[in-house]
């Protein structure tokens, strides 16, 4: 992916009749798609079918990684031990690699999902457990993450390459960003979203900042991901 | 295996505080595990430590492939199409072998279990689902099923290696084992099932059968299996 | 209800994060709402609401009691003895009348959902499991079920009032309806659904009709209510 | 009760095929039963049963209200709002309530269980839910907690009568119990916890304590319990 910089969302969050996010809009616009594993959302059959939506589109696919709880989407927090969180995270990435391994396709990233993205990244023992987790399965897999969390450090202890992500549709004040209880007003419209993720690529705080997330369920993600798509210059084409 | 008869039994289908089944005792007798994969019984930890423990016996390790109903431990019958047989197919293959993958082992077999296991056999184009499944993820995994059933023929036709089985602890009728509604006085104490099983091994009628079943939950399977070990001469050497 | 019509149709069956069905919309056109108890679909929190919204347009209050399987949406037929659909009913029931006390309100009716509502229909140990359920948990319950049906027979036999129903967006062939495999063809549009209801009414094959059920997630289900509730005359005050 | 001790235990944990606690042994020595509600433990079936056992034994029955979480038995802490306490008290009384009015029988107290109950002693909103759910659902339940917390002080608010327990199988250090990470020397033999408990009896520290906890599934709780019966002179009968 070399200066390019990488567009993310999450994916395959359906489950049965309930439908979730606008996956096919959003895949024709994203060069990574984070593929949920059955725990948080998605189920065997939305997982097939999100993965052949990404090949159709030639998208890169990674295991997003989630807590046992549908009910709460995964946004939850819950009280995991490490052993826990490398036995789940083993579990899901196993589970998705089938229906690449069914669609020839590779694996080529994780990203922790909701409330265990952020316990990982501010919890030293669970990230070296998810990190362990990657390692065993699959040590070339890249980890997307914050920049300076316990998730980034864990990982690029064992070797494994870290990408850095910019949350294009959440709020940041002093280069923290702001998960929960944000406004959409505080994020602005899709131009305006775009033009901060210029900025944010010029500037040398950011550095290092390799991946761009926009989550498929914030209101006018599509719109908001092809803004982006289309003010960046160097948008990374998918199949290289 | 050759002509030595492989030894398989259920195992890993305990579930959080939940334990079911002498795993231990019988892993130190059998040579063919079939674990739990999250479905009808099993969890992500229970299937970390079940391979762990098929490893320190230097037992071989095959995906037991359930239908999505812990409550009923995948015995009861639900209505499922070619697509869903597939799906939670390859999910729980790819679960397993994440574990596996972990602990450098190479996944050996699959079994379809309970409903699942008869509903294939008595439909084709489930047992079709099923074996294009196990092809598409590792076309050299065994498939272990009864003889002549349609699980046998959509795997053979893949050119799958399919294992015929035996139920060491279930009655037969005219070669036809009855796998429901069979009481202990029927199967006999471990010392008649295991000349019942000899018995079997030298009948015309049984040619093909490559491995004997005892299922775990059974009253007195470590006792049955160890009964049955001790009878047969060719019993393999897992290690081998 | 003397010879007013009841309107009914399924809500609540929204589940964490996933909307599911015009809720609100239909809400202001029906006089009988049957909610999910979290089984094929709803969760506590999606009962509340729905409980509250029915209250606020004050719709009557029903239990649609489904099979354990929220992947399936209660539509794949699960294997289930008489006693499973005993306690699978009075759990539901229970359930749901808890958020209806909460709010001072009273439960009227009960219907099966789903693979249920045919497997009852279809076989009468089950169908006499489901009304023993009703009958020990509240007798003075209305079952809303197919007329000449199992359920009916069994309701009717322990004294239970039995309202039949008539499912104006699917077609009917001979006086049997086609539950499964219809086209949007086949059903027309609201118009013509309404107009054929009406007639229905006063085809004396139909004698005995009391309950006219859209489903909520039919396309244009609101558009359908509406015209049926236009054409009706006698349609009944649901306050009164 | 009046100056009688009361002694509960948690029953009915239990689920599918999983046998869980010594429900037999114990429902026959004690007085209270704390009935799992399908949350943390337990299923419709386990329900109808363990309800129908405590009547044999003439015990009372409450709710034991768990989080929604099989896998961690209801012992993970996981982040509720005061809304989803509310919710998931209502459900599971509802649930368990419809197994009593089946049987003709009336629900006496309920409890929470594992983490939630350390959750609700904590968080002052949390308690004011789960009181408020009871108080909606049933004003003449008692409600089981450790004295002195906020469950106590949100329940007495609302004019719930509160019961004081002591947990004898667990040790206690200036009058604060320890839940988690004790060990079997520290609670002591059979006779010994009995003599501690007949102390603690006469201690003005723990003037208040209504009822005595001994958990299913401590090593040897029917042995504990009978210890304790034995030791107590004013034992309440079930019956009066």
């Amino acid at each position: 992916m070399s200066s390019a910089i990488d567009l993310n969302c999450d994916m395959g969050e359906s489950f049965g009749v309930y439908r979730y996010g606008a996956d096919e809009e959003m895949m024709a616009l994203i060069t990574s798609a984070n593929i949920a594993c059955g725990f948080h959302g998605g189920d065997p059959r939305i997982m097939r079918e999100t993965v052949v939506l990404a090949k159709k589109y030639g998208v890169r696919v990674g295991a997003h990684i989630g807590l046992p709880d549908r009910e709460g989407f995964g946004r939850r927090y819950i009280q995991m031990s490490p052993n826990e969180v490398y036995d789940l995270t083993l579990y899901q990435l196993g589970a998705l690699d089938a229906f690449l391994r069914a669609e020839k396709m590779s694996m080529t990233h994780v990203k922790l999902h909701g409330a265990l993205y952020m316990m990982a990244s501010d919890d030293l023992a669970l990230s070296k457990a998810f990190a362990e987790a990657v390692y065993v399965f699959n040590p070339s897999l890249s980890v997307f993450t914050l920049p300076g969390c316990n998730t980034s450090m864990s990982a690029a202890r064992l070797g494994i390459r870290v990408i850095h992500e910019y949350f294009a549709d959440r709020p940041y004040t002093d280069g923290k960003v702001k998960m929960f209880g944000w406004t959409l007003n505080e994020i602005g419209s899709p131009v305006e979203i775009a033009s901060r993720v210029a900025k944010m690529l010029e500037d040398r705080a950011y550095a290092g900042i390799g991946t761009i997330c926009v989550h498929s369920d914030t209101v006018g993600a599509p719109a908001i991901m092809k803004a982006i798509r289309d003010q960046l210059l160097h948008v990374v084409d998918p199949q290289e």
